[in-house]
């Protein structure tokens, strides 16, 4: 047979056992704290209409889209985040839906982007949202529940810093006037960090009294909008849902968010060990998105934790286990007179709810080794001998030593040790 | 803004709250019963190159894939199957693995196929494979992990039939004819249930002593093939397969599979109250697979629950649960000032271990009747007198009973009920 090269595309990444382990980790993390929470699990597809997923992230996540003619020469395409077709799902499923409505979403998304550290093109978003309310306690709860996930996942300490695109939009209106291209201006916020270039070539040196009023002292910012009671009320709520979030939330104008659809809050999650990597958690409150949809109000807060780049931080701090993580019996088979048992009592085992292996190669010195790679701490054999007494040696790997036990006896000794 | 209707693909389906409950459900027993049996989960992309995929799963399967140019003028594809995409990260990775290597595999396919019953274009399939041996053990061992799974999972009795395609193939051979095409029949075979006349057609009356070999005991198979013993051996394997795996598992020579590249045991489960369903379970063994991209032998046997297929049954057998399943406790909040400490006791309940919702309507009527229905039991009220006092009404919403309890020992509190 003609061998082909065993390739990936670029940007794309195979999850083997000992990362796979890290981030099912995580995943787990965040469907319990997001079940703690009151946040319900939804499932939307991969594909969808292009029509439904265009023209909603903004120019460059357009381009970035896989956009493809399915054989029903459907003009369709994967979807590039989660919000928008939880926007689709919503419209269609409101009847259904008990408002205000907390979801967790986890899927795959794609983005043909350049590749870089932490970055891939596709890569897993988990979502959570509540929908039907417009409150500083809707947005608090959604930055308390990241909060309480990138806390108890071992990322070590992180900064959530949150910004509000009413306020933001005000600032540049005021600073920068109204001849400037608001959302340009705004992806050159977004990348002040990445590019500190890029604003200032924009603005030709009027980005000096904007950057001013969004790195001063919040109490200036207020007192620059005194005039608008909107902006007034919009500053009284940033700080309220800084503060009912609570932990290492606090303000931070600069961020801007790039997508757009984000009409109030907005954040960025960094992790304080490598700021260099990028948010690993964000979002922010989008009113506007159902309304392509349906004409029933509904406005919604939001953010995702960004999964792939979380796991690949998690990789860099050294939180990847090396084992490939067997669980703690494995059952070596003496001949094959002994295969029919030794599976009879790994299942008996597995009942249990003690996690087993059984020998599949021919020789016992094999096994053991196999055993011994895999990581299991206890080696059970299997052979004439122990079938006829009903009891079996079990053999700790790690000092060599052995106890023998009657098979009722197993799983308690298993645990015992 | 222009409205566009919110709509799926044909083909496609969202999950909403109790579906997608449901659906995790089944993948939480997949990974439990998984790591019970020393499975280890990896993950690969959803997007391949074409040439990785294509070829493989047969002429059928190569015209259902959704396959397109990417931004990089790349010829990409959607993996149809998860079977493919891991023999290219086995070659891959073999240095990394520890063979026999036992791996679980969640992850979506899609296939542009012909939409019927509880079949769509995207599903997820949880794939089992042990690789690295040719044992009727391993066998066995992937055929008792799939029995495991469906028999903790709520779906009612089953049946494993598991046949073998060198007996398949060796006994097309003898009763039908080098002249015929092996693969014609062998799909002719496989889908003698749906069609029973396509066999008929094809073999034109040679079907019947196939058939009557087919379907008669496999004593006379046995003996049919006597004179190979390459053949003895395997009919003795594939006897020694079903004792092995036990339960629900008995041979069924008429189980073909329509896969290209199964070489060994093959096996199929349906629902005994849903037969027509189809396979919620199938599988077998596909030696050859690896060789496109290693010359190393990789022997491999494994197989799939079909998620999406047994949520649709389970759906038809009634085990969705309609309530959206919020948390035992809804922390009601009467009036802006005790947000706050509404929040922070909902944070400490969370921490507890007790999922817990907070109001987010205004007004305290509205939050009850959210709370009930979400099916939330217990409401515990936070307003100007209970943050007074330190302690707060549990009010269970069944009986309309409530007990006062302080700060302290509310969780405790919550779970004696």
């Amino acid at each position: 047979m003609k061998k082909i090269e065993p390739r990936r595309l670029k940007g794309f990444r195979d999850y083997p056992p000992p990362l796979m382990a890290l981030r099912n980790r995580v995943i787990d993390v965040v469907r319990e704290e997001a079940e703690l929470a009151g946040f319900q699990a939804i499932g939307t597809p991969a594909l969808e209409y292009a029509e439904t997923l265009l023209g909603q992230g903004g120019e460059e996540t357009d381009k970035q889209t896989y956009r493809f003619k399915d054989n029903g020469d459907r003009d369709v395409a994967l979807r590039f985040d989660l919000t928008i077709p939880f926007a689709r799902f919503v419209a269609e499923h409101q009847g259904e839906l008990t408002f205000p409505f907390r979801k967790l979403q986890i899927g795959d998304v794609w983005r043909g982007e350049n590749t870089q550290k932490g970055r891939y093109r596709e890569f897993c978003q988990c979502d959570l949202d509540i929908i039907g309310v417009d409150t500083a306690a809707a947005d608090a709860e959604t930055l308390g529940v990241f909060q309480r996930i990138l806390q108890k996942i071992d990322c070590g300490p992180f900064t959530m810093r949150v910004g509000n695109r009413k306020i933001l939009s005000a600032l540049i209106k005021k600073f920068v006037g109204d001849a400037a291209d608001e959302h340009k201006v705004l992806i050159a916020v977004d990348r002040l960090e990445k590019n500190p270039d890029a604003l200032a070539s924009l603005l030709q040196g009027k980005e000096l009294a904007l950057l001013g009023a969004l790195k001063g002292p919040f109490a200036d910012v207020r007192e620059a909008l005194a005039g608008d009671p909107a902006l007034v009320a919009e500053c009284a709520r940033l700080e309220q849902t800084v503060a009912l979030a609570g932990g290492s939330a606090r303000v931070d104008l600069t961020i801007a968010r790039g997508l757009g659809y984000y009409t109030g809050v907005v954040f960025e999650t960094t992790l304080d060990q490598l700021k260099d990597f990028g948010s690993v958690s964000s979002g922010g409150r989008y009113n506007d998105l159902a309304s392509r949809f349906t004409t029933r109000e509904l406005p919604g807060v939001g953010g995702s934790v960004g999964l792939d780049r979380l796991v690949a931080a998690m990789e860099e701090l050294g939180k990847v286990q090396d084992k490939q993580g067997a669980g703690p019996v494995f059952v070596a088979v003496a001949g094959d007179d002994a295969l029919a048992h030794a599976i009879a009592l790994a299942g008996e085992l597995r009942t249990a709810g003690i996690a087993t292996d059984v020998g599949l190669v021919p020789k016992l010195g094999n096994q053991f080794k196999h055993a011994d790679r895999l990581g299991s701490p206890f080696v059970i054999v299997v052979g004439a001998t122990e079938m006829q007494a009903g009891a079996y040696k079990v053999k700790k790997l790690a000092d060599g030593s052995e106890i023998t036990v009657k098979r009722g006896d197993l799983a308690a000794a298993v645990r015992r040790q």
